[in-house]
Order: C-alpha cells, then sequence, then structure tokens
C-alpha cells in the first residue's frame, strides 16, 4: 500500500486533510505553496494536469477532485473503520450528499468568493484565478450567489432534520460537508438561521480528528 | 430490487438515461416536464429538495447527482458486465472523471449557457434559472467561460492520448462524459481542435446503447 496526499493549506485539500486524519491511515504528505505557483509546475501537472490540490496517488494511480477522494477513500479504507457505508443504497445516501456538496453547494460559494472584493476574501488560497476575476466583482453576482447560498443551505437544514448525521451515524460524507459549510460561513454568511446545521457542524467539530486540525 | 429514474427530456438527466441504458437494467420512469414546473411540484420536491433532474429511487432510498448516480448505478450494477471497475484504484480513475466531468468541466460550460442569448440557449432544458440570469449575458463572461472550457478540453484531450476510451477500456465514465462533450459541442465550442476529444466521442456514439438514444 502506497498513499501520496498532495496538499495545500487553506484550499479545498482540507478537506482531504480531514478524511486522512479521520481514517488514521498512513501516507507521505506532499505540501504545496499555491501562491508561489507550486501548483502549476511541470512536475505537479503531470500529477494534476488541472493544476490544483487535493490529489492523491493510490498504488500509482493519481485521482484528483476531492469528491471523487472522499468517496474513493471512503470505499476502500472507511467501510471497516464504520466510517463509510457498505455497498448499497445507504452509500448511495453518502454519495449523493458527497457530489451535492462539490456540485450544487460549492458553486455559489465559489461565485461568492469570487464576488468579494480581495481584502475580504481572507486568508483562503483559491485553485483556480476565477477569485481574481474582474468581471465577477459585481453587486448583482454577490447578492444573487447569496440568495443561491441560503436555498442550498435550507435543503441542508431540511436534510438534518430529526438526524445528528447525515445518513443517520456519523459518516466520511459529514467530513467531507463540514470543510465545505465551515467555509461558507467564512464568507459572511450567517449560518445561525440554519438551527440544524449549526447543531451538525458543532457535533463534527468536537470528532477528535477534526478538533486536532482545527486546533493546526 | 426497485429502481425508478425521474427524467426529463434534453438534461443533465440524459446522463442518467445513457447509464442506464448500457447498463441494460430494468427500471420504472417517471417523465417529467422541466417548463410547466413538474420538478418543483411538492410531491417532487420530497424526492430532491433541489428540483432536479435526474434522481433514481433505488431500494426506497433517493439519489440525486448524476455523478454520484452514475458511479452508485456503476458499483452495484456495472461490475459483473464490465462497465465499471471492481473497487481498487482502476475504479478510482473512473470516478476521478465523473467527478472532473461535473464539479470542473461543466462549470464553465453552465457559465457560457447562461451568458448566452436566450434564442442561442437551443432546445437544452435547464435545472436551473441560473440560464436566465440577467446578470449573466455579458460578453466579458462569455469569452471567459469559453476560454476555461479550451482549458478543459485540453485536459481532456491529454487524458485520451493513446487509449481508445478514459480508463483504457470503454466504462460508464465514458458513458457520462460523452453526454456533457457533446452538449459543450452543441454551446458553439469547436471540438475539432481536441483530436483525441473528438475521436474518442466517435466512438462513444458508436456504442449501440447510446447509437439506439441518439435515434431518439
Amino acid at each position: 500500500m502506497s498513499l501520496t496526499f498532495y496538499f495545500a493549506p487553506m484550499s479545498t485539500a482540507s478537506i482531504t486533510e480531514a478524511v486522512l486524519a479521520e481514517l488514521g491511515i498512513p501516507f507521505d504528505l506532499v505540501k504545496l505553496n499555491i501562491s508561489v505557483g507550486e501548483t502549476k509546475k511541470p512536475e505537479f501537472l503531470k500529477i494534476n494536469p488541472n493544476g490544483r490540490v487535493p490529489v492523491i496517488v493510490h498504488e500509482g494511480v493519481a485521482i484528483w477532485e476531492s469528491s471523487a477522494i472522499t468517496m474513493y477513500l471512503g470505499e476502500v479504507f472507511g467501510v471497516d473503520k464504520k466510517l463509510y457505508p457498505a455497498p448499497g443504497p445507504k452509500r448511495g445516501e453518502a454519495m449523493k450528499w458527497i457530489a451535492w456538496s462539490n456540485v450544487t453547494l460549492a458553486e455559489p460559494a465559489s461565485r461568492l468568493f469570487a464576488s468579494l472584493p480581495l481584502e475580504e476574501q481572507g486568508d483562503a488560497e483559491t485553485n483556480s484565478q476565477e477569485a481574481l476575476a474582474p468581471e465577477m466583482k459585481s453587486s448583482v453576482i454577490m447578492e444573487k450567489a447569496k440568495a443561491d447560498l441560503v436555498d442550498y443551505l435550507r435543503i441542508l437544514n431540511e436534510g438534518l432534520e430529526g438526524r445528528s448525521f447525515l445518513i443517520g451515524e456519523y459518516s466520511l460524507a459529514d467530513t467531507h460537508l463540514q470543510g465545505i459549510v465551515g467555509w461558507i460561513g467564512s464568507l459572511g454568511i450567517d449560518l445561525k438561521s440554519f438551527p440544524n446545521v449549526t447543531e451538525w457542524l458543532k457535533h463534527c467539530y468536537e470528532r477528535p480528528a477534526i478538533a486536532k486540525l482545527m486546533e493546526g
């Protein structure tokens, strides 16, 4: 078993960092600095031609896209550890939330991030140049992104109604989504309007592996 | 085994339609008409609160997001049929391309679609109201979206170098991506600049299940 994790702080790779921490499996860490262009260097582009983190290389095969990585690590390492469902409909539910968080929930979050003045983007490293795009710096785009986010957070809030975690018991779907929702909270969206989400997030942050990462 | 597929013509659900056709498994079809609001009705919102197709309901569990659905159907029904890899790194490669196509490749395609004048959007039904957003009708946004698409199609073209299909032999990763790339081709992006992509797409369209769907 060989597993390498290409990481950059304050990026989407933090999601994979949390997933690996929950799994508690050994891996080699390669830390890249986005702001000095290390994710755009030819040797890294051979591993991920998109020039983005996270990437894992497992048994010689590079896997990109945080959603694919969480599901992959889940099915390979998570089932025995009761962090990811065995094959079947319950696993489908976990996959649904993980895919939704990257395709649907994160999309207006990226739009909102791009619309913010540079000084309000905080410390987050962006994988793409979208955040700098001048055509996105518009209050109309910002307000539309916020409205879309509120719609999706409402869906997440309803999905958590009557359950502590997304598929009942804690799973890597929660590990994955807490990273994205935490980021959304840092963009000036008030999560307090979504009581199930704030309660769920609190419980995610109490997970020892995540609490340890948050201490830094 | 009970499987229901919620579908609308000329939508993202066409991807799932192709996946189910390749698998050749029985399912109940529920056809919805997006333009008269059938995906926003309360009874459908109970199944997918996002008000979008595709959705499958397998053994009573609703699964949304076309990427999650393709991976789920692949692992449940596709391994025996040699349309999806067994668990392991090769499956990870399929998952990487499927996730990439929805998160990364489709994102500028949606932006380009939204930037087009209504009369150039063609027959495609959009799941969201993004396509109508007046703040997106900008030539700057259109040109940026086209440039991003060209970057990503180049990555796909390189990924297909020296191989007939995405992971070597044909798999549901190809079924999934041909749907998205075909849509991109309909948005005025000339695929001829990407010879591996056009050759691959031709071979995908020769698959009997896909050829039959394209005949309509």
